[in-house]
């Protein structure tokens, strides 16, 4: 059995505790929060202080860190990729190699394995663009979100100075769409609107939403809308955690058309991140008791090393 | 750059020499054939003899098997696997495992790599399948192909004593497509009919139809249609090269939906093959330069080593 250890207890969190009875060779040995769970019925018994996350050392083969990214998740990772394998979800595309590089060093040296951005984007449709455009050299590959809920956006919002509650719906622009199955390229700022719900400190909207619309790496660039809203209307009408992704690859070769899709629908977009993060903990165990050390993404690892079945029944 | 030899000019040597020019680290420096190509004014150059292949031992990086998988591919894979880094299609899906073992003795005692069962179904479909299957422990996971023709039954159809062409049609079946979307498993024997049109001898249809219905790994199991037409219809009707490819992964996760779906849409299937055996080729290629011996599958490579650019872009 692996031993695996879970830090914090967000949605994410939430949705990997629920999760990873489905994933049988996994047992769930500690729960790291810097809330006080000890009061909370259904992980009370795992629920471990954050500040004490180090006596785990040597007791826990995996920790999947599930803490947003904006803020938490790159200073956590740094530090804890000095004691544990770690599994991350970082998201923020253009900081994912530097993030890749900062951990791998810490990695490195203290012998660990650290595989960071796993998750649905970055993650499964990271890997449909790779084998995409490896397998299709002339094809436009064109990602869309939405319309859904985009848990980093949110959170990113949520650590705004003022914000209460926050909400980001991701939504697809139906033209870029159709020149995308066309294989044309299109920017994905081109390619989606991004919709705020804020509930904000009253008085300061209007330097809320100024932060929001210039926040780099989120917002910046994109279309974006900002409603402020009231508490009641939030928790009436904005807690879904559906989502939706698509990567279209379209090419023409010698006249003929060819088109790969991946098409992600979720009625949770946590549940199914889940999924992929205790995947991929499993795969960094594995790669672990080989002796690999330092920073991976999911570019570097055979995928055989994320099913725990016979894979050769799958090909 | 590295140097390429594709063996046989049927439907996929065709459209790989089509498609090489999209890979500008390849040097197509060798075309095997058993047929004269020296008369064919686009392939005359590199046209070899098959006869003569050993001859480029030591001038060949990496050779594409391109001969259909029902009796030429499992005799040459083994034996050019002795002597050469090899790609191959192989396609009898119930058979991969002891076509991995045989070809991975003999390139492990040659010092070679064999990737075999590359393509887009074993291949792009099959990844599809393991990585589904990994982050969705319990999804119903589905493969659905067509309506279109399939390469590997037709071949198999053309190898029946007295058949002179013959196409075969995969048609999914739409009450077991909407049951995998709901997460159901359906049998691939149940999910699709196989329709055959066949231009034969005349007096030979009878034995010909039962050797079709009876073939293991082909048509035994499936609903079969088998229509025997003329040579005239067949060169009217049913030169397409069209096909299509769905893997369905569905589940419910504490009662919340997640479906992913892969989902090709293929003019020519031979160019699109084309294009995954050229980066499995390029894989091959690194791997082989790497040291790495023996066969493997799609499954066992890091996905980074099919694509030339730099990876971290498309996270």
């Amino acid at each position: 059995m692996l031993k695996l250890g879970i830090v914090g207890y967000g949605n994410l969190g939430k949705a990997l505790v629920k999760t990873v009875a489905l994933f049988p060779d996994f047992e769930l040995a500690a729960l790291f929060s810097r809330r006080d769970l000890s009061v909370e019925k259904d992980v009370s018994k795992i629920f471990v202080p954050y500040r004490n996350i180090l006596e785990f050392n040597g007791k826990i083969d995996v920790l999947i860190l599930a803490w947003g990214s904006a803020v938490d998740l790159r200073e956590s990772a740094e530090f804890l990729s000095g004691h544990f394998n770690t599994v991350d979800s970082f998201d923020m595309h253009r900081d994912i190699e530097k993030h890749l590089k900062s951990v791998g060093n810490i990695a490195k040296g203290s012998g660990r394995l650290a595989v960071v951005s796993s998750g649905w984007d970055p993650g499964l449709m990271s890997l449909a663009r790779l084998y995409f455009s490896a397998f299709m050299p002339t094809a436009a590959v064109n990602s869309f979100w939405g319309k859904g809920v985009s848990q980093g956006h949110s959170e990113a919002l949520r650590h705004v100075s003022g914000v209460r509650y926050a909400v980001q719906y991701t939504c697809p622009i139906a033209k870029a769409h159709s020149l995308a199955l066309a294989g044309e390229t299109v920017l994905p700022t081109e390619a989606h609107k991004r919709v705020c719900y804020v509930v904000a400190e009253s008085g300061a909207e209007e330097r809320i939403e100024r932060e929001i619309r210039e926040m780099r790496g989120y917002f910046s660039g994109y279309e974006t809308e900002v409603h402020f809203i009231s508490e009641s209307e939030f928790f009436e009408r904005h807690t879904s955690l559906c989502h939706r992704g698509e990567v279209i690859a379209s090419a023409k070769v010698a006249d003929e058309r060819q088109r790969a899709t991946l098409t992600l629908e979720l009625q949770s977009n946590p549940l199914f991140t889940a999924g992929i993060l205790l995947a991929t903990a499993r795969a960094a165990c594995r790669l672990s008791s080989e002796g690999i050390t330092g920073a991976l993404t999911l570019f570097d690892i055979p995928p055989k090393y994320f099913y725990r079945g016979d894979p050769y029944s799958l090909i």
